[in-house]
């Protein structure tokens, strides 16, 4: 089962729809602060379905964008968004970070954005988009950290569920503990200047839009992702899901409460 | 061993230390919004040793603040601390704060921080502070919660040794995970408007201030406190201990990060 899938998140339809509610929610919080000057050359490395390269473009409208990734399917339907909502300044590449068709120190800025904690080696890709990226240039990276997840009410089965998404993303060979690692990685790729800024999503009933639009269509809807997997490698047994999903949703309900943790990072080569 | 403390911290001059270096470590990040208008009447409830009165009184120095505490000794320390500081516009008392000693709707303002994670029925603390509390007036609760600690690098023992710290102040009657549950506790105990604002503090080595000040010095400090405790109550063995607490060091060493939450909380009668 797990060989066949490289990506935790799958590709099906409603994970695709998931990625882009997501980016929409959390668009001011991760995205509000990375604007790009005119002219400048930017590579988005790993743009999946191209929820992140929308907003990214259209903060940055008169920055050349490069947008590559490793699925050929995923650059399909990223450029077939790009173009549904009418951005320019982004051309696609299928392309793999580890190993990139660029000359050295092509770009002036390098953007990654949830694409860290799917890898085997994050380090090798720092340093892979650092040899593309011009002297004093940038990177910013955003990853999340399901470790910072926490709620009210308090549930065992719950962070049972949140440990099987944790576990499987660690069996394909990523790691989604990765935010609070980021400033220790980036140091090591040899960046100068890192410096890291968290950004917590706090929810509670007296902000729905982020009940729906974060704890239940993003959080739990990634945690449920994972349940076939879960189940079929006995990492959980089906009556603690359950118990589990249902108090995650009870988390979204009108006494609870739910955070979790992105980090992002930024520092120059 | 534990029904001789009522309060997880003690009450040794190194903790009261403790308390006065996270006070004003965390001043900025937690107190910076909170200011009282000229003549207005402030209740503070549960003021210790006064680390936070202070910088309360700092904050609103045209504010009438009377502070009371439950402990005669520490309320002694505090009025000396704010003499000591040039402070005069508080007044102490030694009361309980499911008792209190005054007329109902006497305050404008109830400031309450680090207390509530200390109590065993917060709820009817809030209830009593809110009886003295007029219509209209407002409270402020500032409180923890380790349950939003993780770190890197990665360690089950030092994440045993917090677990043993959480559950101690549990044993003790108190809930140091109260923090995520500060907003249906408001709403249950009847105020307006509740509004819950996380202070999320990430320490890594670019911090050295917050390296020391609060990784170090508040929080390692906060869990080597109950050292005694953990290995009388047979929580943890000495080796799993002594390794846990290493592990807290090396996650405020050169490589490492850590991150811990408190939640602000403030609402209206």
């Amino acid at each position: 089962m797990v060989d066949k899938m490289d990506y935790v998140h799958g590709y099906s339809d409603r994970e695709n729809s998931r990625l882009c509610d997501q980016a929409s929610t959390l668009t001011m919080l991760l995205h509000h602060d990375t604007i790009y000057p005119s002219g400048s050359r930017v590579l988005e490395a790993g743009c999946g379905v191209g929820a992140q390269t929308v907003i990214l473009a259209r903060n940055s409208p008169k920055a050349s964008i490069t947008s590559i990734d490793i699925s050929g399917e995923s650059v399909e339907k990223a450029r077939l968004l790009t173009e549904k909502e009418g951005v320019t300044n982004v051309s696609f590449q299928v392309a793999d970070i580890f190993d990139l068709p660029f000359e050295e120190e092509t770009f002036d800025h390098v953007f990654i954005c949830f694409v860290l904690e799917h890898l085997k080696n994050p380090l090798d890709a720092l340093l892979s988009v650092k040899k593309v990226l011009k002297k004093e240039g940038t990177i910013t990276v955003i990853e999340g950290d399901h470790g910072s997840s926490y709620f009210y009410p308090r549930s065992d089965e719950a962070m049972q569920t949140i440990k099987c998404l944790i576990n499987i993303q660690e069996l394909l060979g990523g790691n989604s503990l990765i935010g609070r690692e980021l400033y220790p990685l980036l140091n090591r790729a040899g960046f100068k200047s890192v410096s890291i800024s968290p950004r917590m999503v706090y929810v509670d009933s007296s902000k729905p839009d982020l009940v729906e639009g974060f704890t239940k269509n993003t959080f739990n809807a990634m945690v449920e992702g994972v349940r076939e997997q879960a189940l079929e490698l006995k990492m959980i047994d089906e009556k603690t899901w359950t118990k589990g999903i249902n108090d995650l949703y009870r988390a979204a309900g009108q006494e609870g409460t739910f955070c979790y943790t992105f980090f992002k990072g930024t520092a120059t080569k």
